[in-house]
């Protein structure tokens, strides 16, 4: 009852995976949102722009689920603009490629210490929230940069 | 082994309610981080200002783990402006209350199906995650702000 596979849970592993996906169908319609040509022109307050920050995303979604699946670390830090429809290609990649990532960590792994990408120390449930926070964190920028190019973003609470 | 209590952990409550807390410390120094006289005044592309938005997340936080804690369901709908120091005393107030409801919550509790507030209806540890991520993507909106006033934000990474 007490070892880290069956510690009293707040969430499950499968509930998690399934509110990460909700997140990723919203901040995949935040993309889709921008102009094209906006997609790596336009900022707020010299901030980077949504392009940037949704490569930022792409590079670091897959690569931590894969890191903690399988102990393998690596990214790419490229972050040279891009056609719109080749970011969602590759997020939608990334979406198929966590599913079956996540399917193979064993519960009791995301209570693990360990040093993500050789530099980033953590338990890997903590790593793992530190990727989707920072999703949503420059998901939210993005709102604000829609909004400031008089764009609607899509509602926060729609997960389908 | 497979009853909600022990289901297999993505994070245990506790650990759930320690990295909401390091985000509430970061979302406080954003809140201190703007200037009295913008709080309530200053924001982009239309958008609701930062104590608006602070004040809605004052009102969704504690009521929302009261209301789990205790099925009692309340919360406040003046988004008045308010001196940075009342919004900043209630934020601890509520941070102190958080912690003393959290710790009677029954960890099965959060896999079960409630209606927040009458009218959210969701698995308790969906409608708290929901509140959390509230706060990362308002706060998010909040650095976008600051730095559309030409203040450094404090980092996204600092949970201390």
């Amino acid at each position: 009852m007490s070892d880290a596979s069956t510690a009293q849970a707040f969430i499950t592993p499968d509930a998690l995976l399934e509110h990460w996906q909700g997140h990723r169908r919203l901040t995949r319609r935040v993309i889709e949102a921008f102009p094209d040509d906006q997609l790596f022109s336009f900022s707020v307050g010299g901030m980077r722009t949504f392009g940037e920050l949704a490569l930022e995303l792409t590079a670091m979604a897959e690569p931590m689920v894969r890191g903690v699946a399988t102990g393998e670390w690596s990214t790419s830090f490229s972050r040279d603009a891009q056609p719109k429809a080749d970011i969602l290609r590759r997020w939608d990649e990334s979406t198929d490629a966590i599913n079956q990532l996540w399917s193979q960590i064993p519960a009791e792994k995301f209570g693990e210490h360990m040093t993500a990408f050789g530099q980033y120390p953590g338990i890997a449930h903590d790593l793992i929230l530190y990727v989707i926070d920072n999703e949503i964190h420059h998901r939210g920028q993005g709102y604000v940069y829609l909004r400031a190019l008089g764009i609607e973003p899509p509602p926060f609470y729609e997960r389908q």
